[in-house]
């Protein structure tokens, strides 16, 4: 097999990684993707930054044992509190959602203000804001704990007209109002499903002309100019398509999947994670 | 140690099953209780019976460890998906919510309609319909899946004037406008929590007089009658007390515990629930 026609591996707790998917599907057609949902474990974002680690650790093993080229970790918890120690423990390139937003951000705030709304593992974590600083370090950088998204997007409650996801939404960006950001990054790839809702609230309670950074999106960018720039594209298009894999059930992943990905899937593949688990004792 | 003087030991997915702690902790003063969160791997409702039961052979298993002298299984999705399977694999008497709950009901009510509140694994299960059959076969029960709830609570939207738990409840309760049952069962234990907002919801939207059935309070008092009958209560007062360990870190769980339990708890202990995996090829 030619080196370059190894597959793309992608990887979330569950559902919300698919936003990339569907980004990078669009910028590399060519690709052969394969993507893992950690769904008898979701959510992550709500968990202690060790057993994050440790669950990304064994995601990662899973993945290489497909011997992809690169990886993108597509979920914000795990690439803000993980992506070292999974490069630490991997020799494959390794990219998550942090980095690629927030040099979106900064290239694109005036008033030096960024938000950014994630779980509450991303925001206690603070890898925004070291990333921001080391590209501006005039910008200020607020996060914003929403570990309710989670929870409404996965249940369905994502429609412009759900009163329920205002209100929270509404109380979310509330938080933002005394620190007034003109740019809001999405650091979750769940977040983009709700984005008309987030960028209803924010006009409402902070007014016009606020930019939305999709952090899953930005990385597919950054993914395809990873590729470009080593000459690691694939040109075989006999190869490209997408493969799926998740730790529970297919059935209920196919059915939400539709969602977040904006097609349907078919083809899932469940697998035991307990298989790929990372030896125990590694110091992370 | 006197064989009386072993600990009842008690699991849940997360926090929800100290509810049930409190119950058995005053109903027996006496007894030692070890208490297992499954906090790096909740939640259990939304997930497939596969995985349910596995996770909950593992829980059996760190409990074991112990020699406890019976369990209380204290979630309304273990209970209803994995009681078997767990009865099967293991000697000690476990004891689950689903009959003690039913039973109750049963007793309550008079117009034979019986709504019950649970995630949506135990809904799809059924095991409170066959229950409530063999009680009496001329009750009809309505179960409604209720997977915002458990979100809802750990994330402290919880006081009764709490807006969007409000709407949620009054959600769930219209499904049952039609029907029109006079006791509704909390099949799962986080829902005591907000057992004011859903009796309050019952009230505004099916009516008066409708009794509400707590299925771990229900347990507790089972266990207790269990103990009584096989002569197998503590009477050595130095053995009281309650120990608390969970999957992921402890903080978390020390300052939403006191809510659940209603006093402030210390000494919580980390485990590896990796360490306790139930034999991979089991038939389940």
């Amino acid at each position: 097999m030619d080196n370059n026609s190894r597959a793309v591996g992608v990887f979330d707790s569950g559902l919300g990684g698919l936003t990339s998917v569907r980004e990078l599907k669009r910028l590399l057609p060519d690709e052969k993707i394969i993507y893992f949902g950690d769904t008898g474990r979701v959510p992550y974002g709500t968990r202690s930054p060790e057993i994050i680690t440790k669950y990304a650790l064994d995601d990662m093993s899973f993945l290489s044992s497909f011997g992809v080229k690169a990886v993108l970790i597509a979920c914000g918890t795990v690439s803000s509190v993980a992506l070292e120690a999974l490069q630490k423990h991997f020799s494959i390139p390794i990219m998550g959602v942090v980095s690629s937003a927030a040099k979106k951000a900064c290239a694109l705030t005036k008033t030096k203000r960024i938000a950014m709304l994630a779980t509450p593992a991303t925001v206690r974590n603070k890898a925004y804001e070291r990333e921001a600083a080391k590209i501006d370090s005039t910008v200020s950088l607020m996060g914003i704990g929403c570990p309710m998204f989670v929870p409404l997007v996965e249940n369905g409650y994502v429609g412009s007209d759900c009163e329920v996801t205002r209100m929270i939404t509404d109380e979310y960006i509330s938080k933002l109002s005394d620190f007034s950001p003109d740019v809001i990054i999405l650091g979750c790839t769940h977040f983009p499903i709700i984005r008309d809702i987030i960028a209803d609230s924010a006009r409402r309670i902070l007014g016009e002309g606020i930019s939305i950074v999709d952090s899953g999106a930005e990385a597919a960018i950054s993914v395809k100019s990873f590729l470009e720039r080593n000459s690691m594209l694939n040109h075989d298009a006999h190869i490209a398509g997408t493969e799926f894999y998740v730790s529970d059930e297919t059935h209920n992943f196919e059915q939400s999947a539709s969602l977040f990905l904006g097609e349907n899937i078919k083809s899932v593949t469940k697998i035991d994670i307990g298989d790929y688990m990372f030896a125990k004792n590694v110091t992370l």
